[in-house]
Parts: structure tokens; sequence; C-alpha cells
């Protein structure tokens, strides 16, 4: 093998008329009558190389066998295409190379799929043959895109005086977090390691040590259940500040973002982004990670229907409960639609959807006629609707409300391709509760992690609350207490999350008797960071960002799949690899362990 | 609390006369009648802050109850410190700051071990509290030289046109390796993932992929017996490059560690390394990673003997071993000394320690009186003995010989420091044999890994011991084979190991059987390799370097657990956390096991 002079993709002007070495897969391949013409790929582009029998019978001979994916090295001269066969889909559609020289270094088996970006394949096939795959030009795009990323986080952060350091994988587990995976240790029987969800501890640890300003992209664990676009290991860009407040994290986040949009996109990204609350959010949207790029927001209508006879409005105001609805008024809803909706909200628990369809000179509804006419009015008032809108009722418990019309908007968005993938609207949401009341487990438990501070001036109500025996006071002033969380979401994802922490040891054990973790249990998971905190702990905070979905959003990717190298299924299965897989007995006992079929 | 407006150790001339805020740790503390004196620190450095009582008595009264430890906010004004009071051994040791404002943001409790230099903290200890021993000076600056070492790699391999990719955590077994730690799975009752021991098959796969260049500062993780200085984690910079050959990986490298030393420690490094193969490695080091800042070189003597009525040695010799020494000639070798060097031998199984002790006039020995005089003559001339100087003898198997030998090089050196810490010898060790028969597996193994590519004019003699039914000659044509593999050895570490790899997969297919897998055992072990091979795998080779001992060495330390943020003990445990630790047994039951005590 000759060694390469150039990359294909590469080739230019300034190579006209001389000699160069080209390695690289064979794209294509096509004999017009004793000329070769193949488009040779490697990972800079693609360049037309022509091999006449005439000519070069030798070279002529070898590329006539070629098909596609076999792996050549070719030699020859650069030269302007004839006039008029340029292609100007290729950087390089104005040359072409004339080939003395072709050498197969490695042939390719026919492929399971050709490598184009037309041919749709199953996600399967995809990732079992990830290497074809990879070869897209696309999905090669997303890495490369990924690459250049990593390199912006990282400018942005030294040139901000952040240290990088590494934490450790084989840890222990981060309770009040998701599921860990979990290591058997070899020399220690009966004892495991945790790999980390997040280096949450450690990064709070390098504050207590004097590192100050701490970052790193790390990868991160959890066992959870792959619903929807997660996968069991993911990529986070981490961080943390000493000596800050939640402006300071934020400016930092807002800076990196910016830089990422800008150099990436060539995107203008305006700084600061807006800021909503929590409680609005939710209110206006159904959801604290609202996508703001469509409106459709949640209408108030409860008070409307106060004295209200029509009884299903009035069974849920008597338990509570509460009437909200969306005014549709970015298209037109049909029968079959409204059909669709109500089928997708009873899968999200509704009874049913009630709606009113505003048309030029009447109104079509399955309500309308158990409704007074002041009640109408309002409804059309307060929704703003106007002669093609629809209006979308739901009317239950708050929750529940804020949940399908939440998702609702979300669908009704999709079905109207409301989303635009080349816009990007930024947004922090803030005022989080500290904690909420648990039903399941009967017990508060944090919004974000137990080791975010609450709001200074709400740290009496928090020792009041434990001092209260009665559970209703008790609820509804924990529930006041603020905490100081901010998360970032970008068109409706939440693609980061953080929070000043708690530096005090003393406020770290009252926020964990709040969470009704007994001083024994607090002692035996986090005494490490309770001593730490008494050592000298300087005031601090951080924020740690999904990398997978901020570049599945800056790429206008619908899967965080698209932009990891070696993904797994929804099934946490490598179809590469086949991880995961059978060990031998061997290596079972050598961790002290077995498998068990548990009834 | 104030933001801060500089860090301490910052403080410099254009602050003189100005107003500043910092923000710290009370490094020591002292009243002198009236004035407490500060030495505030942080990442940064010290500065003096002087506090007055008559100037400002609240700022005193609050400054006079600091303790070592204790988090402190200040403001006041920089001035020169008074003649003779400068302390030059720090970078702001002309400038004090006269504080009007103190404020204690967190106090210390009593602790463990003092935060300086000079107090000797036991192992365990200074992992425990990990976060007060990373203040320690020496410690900080063992981490952010690490952080500048990240840097320096990326901007090389960023610059050198590499993609940097990140590789999966929750993979399966890479055979021929180590152990593996190995991760239950929740959705596959009875399957496991393994972490990973390195990246290599996946930086092969985007080699086929097409990235033509890959690399990644990585962690990986082995579960091997922690002797030594070895963690159960640790960072790999590693890379992948395709169309290339052993030149072209040796340049990359070369020019990375250049850089490195270069960039981070100002020493001037020659390249290219110096070349020794690993036949000449063994035979004058008695080790495949020499360590040369010093001589004592093993020197040949078996011929000497062959008619030797000594009969320690002839017996050796009749038994096909070989007789060789080390003129030790760097300093005296007491009567004790060679008690010691005797029991050293003797632990690592040899029978005894054979020696000559040249005098001015006369040579002590327990040996020579069995020897003829020519035997004798020969020994002085061959080992360039001169008075003052002790040979040291070892007549074994050839294989014992090296071992004893080269062991008993290092051991010299550490007795008589000889390792100059700030002298670096950088050499790669090349011509590996491919293969080396095991004689507890009873077949070959890899001296690398089973992708390492043999030399294009040895693979006749693979097919030809493939073919051969009598294993002698099976043997000697194996041992005959070279790999294109190289190391990178510094200071007598392997730094580095990497390999041209093989990429065609009837190559790969005829090595596996020569490494007794079978075809089914490949299949399912390698199959997605093998298939990757056949579907246009460019040739391809890179190398992985050890980065935690990489900084070690560069650091003078010994140590690779002074460069890791949070490392395990020798035991695998993190005295800081207390991982690895019991679970419950709902953890267990989610992923199918049980804990076990095998007999």
């Amino acid at each position: 093998m000759m060694k390469r002079t150039k990359y294909c993709g590469q080739i230019s002007q300034e190579d006209l008329d001389k000699e160069v070495v080209l390695c690289g897969w064979v794209h294509r391949v096509r004999n017009h009558g004793g000329v070769v013409f193949i488009d040779l790929r490697d990972r800079e582009g693609i360049v037309q190389v022509v091999v006449e029998e005439q000519s070069s019978p030798s070279a002529y001979e070898v590329a006539d066998k070629l098909g596609s994916e076999d792996v050549i090295c070719i030699k020859g001269v650069v030269r302007r295409r004839p006039p008029g066969t340029e292609n100007p889909k290729l950087k390089t559609g104005n040359f072409e190379v004339l080939a003395n020289y072709v050498e197969l270094i490695n042939s390719a088996e026919p492929l399971p799929f050709p490598v184009n970006e037309e041919t749709p394949i199953s996600e399967e096939l995809k990732l079992k043959y990830r290497y074809l795959d990879l070869r897209r030009e696309s999905m090669k795009e997303n890495l490369l895109f990924r690459h250049r990323a990593y390199q912006i986080i990282r400018k942005v952060f030294v040139e901000n005086g952040f240290v990088e350091v590494e934490t450790p994988f084989l840890t222990k587990s981060t309770p009040e977090g998701a599921r860990d995976f979990i290591v058997p240790s070899r020399l220690h029987p009966g004892k495991f390691y945790a790999l980390p969800q997040s280096p949450q501890l450690f990064k709070q640890i390098l504050m207590v040590a004097g590192f100050d300003r701490y970052f790193q992209i790390v990868r991160c664990l959890r066992d959870e259940d792959l619903r929807a676009d997660r996968q069991p290991e993911f990529t986070q860009i981490d961080f943390e500040m000493s000596f800050v407040d939640e402006e300071d994290v934020i400016a930092i986040t807002e800076q990196l973002i910016k830089t990422l949009f800008e150099e990436l996109l060539g995107v203008e990204v305006k700084t600061p982004f807006e800021r909503l609350s929590y409680q609005e959010c939710i209110e206006r949207f159904g959801s604290d990670k609202p996508d703001r790029r469509f409106g459709l927001e949640l209408v108030e209508l409860t008070d409307l229907f106060k004295n209200t006879e029509f009884k299903v409005f009035k069974d849920v105001i008597d338990k509570g409960g509460v009437i909200k609805a969306i005014n549709f008024n970015l298209g037109e809803l049909s029968r079959k639609d409204l059909d669709e909706l109500t089928k997708f909200v009873r899968s999200l628990g509704a009874k049913g959807l009630a709606w009113i369809k505003v048309e030029r000179d009447k109104l079509t509804s399955p309500i309308t006629k158990f409704l007074k006419e002041e009640e109408i009015k309002g409804i059309l008032e307060r929704t703003k609707a106007k002669p093609g809108d629809t209006v979308l009722f739901s009317a239950d418990k708050r929750e529940m409300v804020y949940k399908i019309l939440g998702n609702l908007r979300l669908h009704l968005a999709k079905l109207f391709n409301l989303q635009q993938k080349d816009r990007f609207d930024f947004l922090w949401v803030v005022d989080f509760p500290l904690m909420e009341w648990d039903e399941e487990e009967g017990r508060f438990v944090s919004l974000h992690h137990p080791f975010t501070s609450p709001r200074e001036e709400d740290i009496p109500i928090l020792q009041k609350a434990l001092e209260t025996e009665d559970l209703e006071e008790r609820k509804r002033l924990v529930h006041s207490v603020r905490a100081r969380a901010y998360d970032l979401v970008i068109n409706g994802y939440e693609v980061g999350g953080g929070s000043i922490r708690i530096h005090r040891r003393d406020l770290q054990e009252l926020v964990f008797k709040l969470l009704n973790i007994s001083p024994l249990e607090a002692e035996e998971k986090f005494g490490f960071l309770l001593r730490a905190l008494s050592f000298g702990a300087p005031p601090h905070g951080g924020l740690a960002i999904g990398l997978d979905r901020l570049l599945a959003i800056m790429r206008g990717l619908d899967s965080i799949r698209d932009v990891i190298a070696f993904p797994k299924t929804q099934k946490g299965i490598c179809p590469l690899t086949g991880a995961p897989d059978y060990v031998s007995p061997k290596q079972l006992k050598e961790v002290h362990i077995k498998t068990v079929e548990y009834q």
C-alpha cells in the first residue's frame, strides 16, 4: 500500500495536474465502454476517479472488478472534468483523478444495506452493522458535529478558569436518584460498587477541596426503564463553582449554549434567556419543561362555572378539581381529529374530551347544550376563540388537568407539525418547590436532589415544618419552600438542571430529616458528605447538561441514538456486540454471586 | 456573602490601594496584640490579610475567633507590606490586604490532619479525607497539572485531524485480556454487561466505519489483583488511525509526548526516540521495559563455562540453562548488602547469589575457589570489572536468569538511588513475538492482543505452523513470527503500547485458530469484528497510553494515586465513600442475582 497524500474530499484547484495518492471506499463504480468511473469516498468526502483501459490496462483490470465499499488505494493525476460533466453536488465536483494505479486493499462482501441516505433501514439492522450506518453522510456528520462540540465546550470552560477533573466509575450508590447499575466486587464478597448516575457528590467534594471551578464531560449510567428516548448510559456536561449564586451559574451556562449554537450552527442566540417560574410553566403549559415554539396555552376557566348546571363540570368543581382549556387556533380540527384526540386523552386517564368548535355562524359541540349563555360567552372571551378555532377542555383534579392538557398541547403540535426544528427556544425554569409530598411513599421527596439548597429566607419555614405535628400543616409549609434550583429548557426538553447546593451541615441534616432519612441512614449513605461539609465547605452550585439531547436538538434529530456512536436499543441491547450476554460460571463464582430466577 | 473580585493568589502590584473582596480558607491565623494576621488561601494561592482591632473593631471581633480552614469572605484595601516583613515564599508576598470587613461563611471542625506539606499522613486517612488532602499544595498541583495535560493532549490530536468519539461503558466481555468487571442486567435476566478494559474493538470498528483518525481520553476498568501500583479503573489516551503503518503511529505518539514534556515541564525532548528490539531488551536488561537511566546491563557468560568444573554452573549448562552477570560498578557493596541481595534473589526463586568482589589487589568471592584461572579472567574481561566493582551472577533456566537479573538491576537502582526523577529516557520496544507458548494453558497466547497483525512476510510461517502436527516444530515456527507491535517505555515503565491491527478476515481467523479459539467461540466472542472486517476494513493501527502512569512519571511521583482525584486503595476500596458496599435485597432481586459464599 502506498501512503495517501491527500483526502479524497479535499481535492481542489491547487492539486490540478499534480499526482496524488488516495485511499478510501468505492462509493459507486460504473464502467462506460472501457472507462471505469469510481466515486472514491473517505471521511472528508468523495472524488471521481477515472481509469481508462487504453492508457492504464493493469489499473483498469483491477478497477473493472471493484464492487461497492471495497477499500482501495489509487495513484493518479488530478485534472479538470470535461465541460458539462461537472458535479455541483460534490465539493470536488469540478475535478477528477485519472488513475494509473489501482490497488484493491480489502474487498467488501455484499452489504446488508447500501451506504446512502435514501434507503430506510430498521433500527436493529442499523445498530447491528453500525460501522456501515456510520459511513452514511448524515451519521458521519452527527459524530463530527459532536467532536466539534466537545472542543468548544472545553474551550469555554477552560477560558473561564474551570479545572477538568475525572471522577470515579466504581463508586457507591447515589440514593434518592434513579436505579443504580451495580458491580459485584471480587475482593469483597457480598459487596457491590455502583456505577455513577452523576458525579454530583464528587463535584461537591471537589468544591470542599478548594478547586473552585470544576468541569467534566462525563458518562453517567442509570438503570431506568428505557421508555421514550433514553439510554442506559448518557453523557453529561457537568460543572460546579464555589462562592457563587444562581446568577453566576446561569451566566456560564448561557455563555456555553450561546457559543455552541453560534459556532456550530451560526445561529444567533440572545442572552440572557427568559425565565419563568415553575408555577407559571405549569399553569400556562401544563409542564415544567414547556415547548414555547407554538402557542396553545392553557386557559383557566374554573371560576366561570362556579354556578354551572352542567353536571360533569359541577362534579369536578365540587371535588376541588379545575377546568381548563386550550384554544386550538393553528389548524382545522375535523371530527376524525377530535375522535383521535379523545382517544389520546383517554389513554392518559381522562374520562373524555369536551370541545367547542367555533364556526363562522355557529358553535358545534357536544356540551354547549348543557351550558348557560354567559358560560359560553365567558369561554369564548377567555380563550379568544375565533371562527375556525376549537376549544378543548379538561375538567379533572388539578394535577390531571395539567397532565392532560400539557400532553395534548404536544400531541397537537406533532399532528400539525408545529415544532420547527430550526427554531430554538431557550428558557430557564426557576422557583421550583424544594420538595413535594409523595403519596405512594408517604413522605416528602426532593424535586431535584436532597443536596439542593432552599432559599435562605425559607429555611425558618423548614424548621417550623419539622416541628409541626400536623401533617397537613407540614405539607403546606414544606410546599411553600422554594429551591435555589434552575432548569434549562430548550424546545420543550429539560436539557440541563442545577442548583445552589447546601453547604452547611446543619441545614443538610435538617433537609434529610424532612425527607424522612434517619440520622443512621444519613450517616451510612451520606456520612462522607456531611463530614466534608463540616471541614470548611464553601458555598457552591452548578449544573449538568444532557449532551446527547442537546446535540440531537441542535441537529434537528428526533432520537439521541443518532448522536451516539454505539447506542443501545430500547431494551438496553447493543446489537453490534450482543451485550448483555451470558458469562461463565467461573466469572460468577469469582465475584461471589449466582443468577436466580426470582418468583 | 459578597462576591469575590479576585483570587487571593493573584493579588499583585495592580491592586495596590484598591479595594478587593476575597473568599477562601484560613490557612493560618495569629493574633499579635490587637492585630490578626490571616493567611487566606484559595485555588490560586495565599495572601496575607491584616485585621486591626483599632481601625475595624467589628471585623476584628470575627477575625479573632477564626480557626484553621474556616471559610471566610473579606473586604479590604491592598497595601504594600512594611519593609522587612515581605514573604519571598509567597507570590503575593510583597502585599497584604488591610481588611475592614470579615465574614465567617462556614466554620471548620478540628481537622484530622493539618493542611500542609510537612505532616506525614497515612494513605487510608489521606483517602478518607481526600478533600483535605487535595487542599495541600502538591496534591492540588498534581490535579491542575493533569487538567493542563488533558487540554494539550486534545490539542495535539485535534490539530492532527483526529476525531473524538465516545465508546460504551456497558459492553461485552473483552476476552484474551484481564478479568472483566461484570454488571448484571435487569431487563435480561441471567445476562451481564462487562465494563470495558479498553475501547480496542470499538476503535477498530470506528476505522471500519471510515472515521480515519479517532482519539479519546477514556476510563478503562480491569478487575485485576491490585499488586504494586495499579488501580481498578485507570485512564487511557486512546487513538487509532487508518491507512497507516508503524511509522505513522509512532510519529504521532512522539509528537504528543514531546509536546506534553515541553509544554508542561519545559523539558526538551529529542525525537525520534531510540528503538530496541524485544530480544535485545531482554538480553541486555532482563526486561521488555528497561530502565536505561543507569547501566548495570546483563553480560552473557555461558560460553566461558562450557568446560567448567564448578558443579553449580555445570549442572545449569547441562540442563540447557545459561549464566549471566551484572557488574555492579555504581557503588560499594558491603557484605551486608550482599546478604540482602541474596535474600532478594531467593524471594524471586533463585537458589542463591554468586558474586565476585574485585578489590585493589585481590578478589573476594565464595565461588572463585571453584573456578579456573581463565574462567575468572574471562569473567573480569567480559564484565569489565574494576577494583571496587562486584560481579553478581545468575545461573538458571534462561527465563529465570532474565527475571532474576532484571529485577536485581532495579533493586540495586533503588538501593543506590540511581533513578533520577528529573531524567527521562524514552524508548520504543519493537519486534515483539506475535505469540508465546503458555505452559499453564497449554496453548499459544498473544503477547499483545489477538488483533495485532504479524509482519506481512511472516504470515506464511503462521500458515505453515497451523499445518504442522509436530508441536515442537509448531512452537519454533510460531515463536519466529514477529508482531507489528510497539511499546513506549519511559524510565522503565511501559507507558504505552500499540500495533498495526489485522484488517483481513482470513488472517484474523488464522490467528484465532493458532490461539486455539474455535470457530464457534470466535464467532460468539468476536463475530461482530470478523463481520466488520469483511465489509471493507481499511488497514489500521493505533496506540494506548496509560495517562495516570505518564503523569506520575512527569511529576516525579512514585504512586499513580497521587495524580488521581479519587483513587482506590490496594484492596479496591474508596475510603471516602466506603465503596464497595452492601446493597439491598431488592436491588439484588431486580437484577436477578444473589450473593453466594462459594466453598
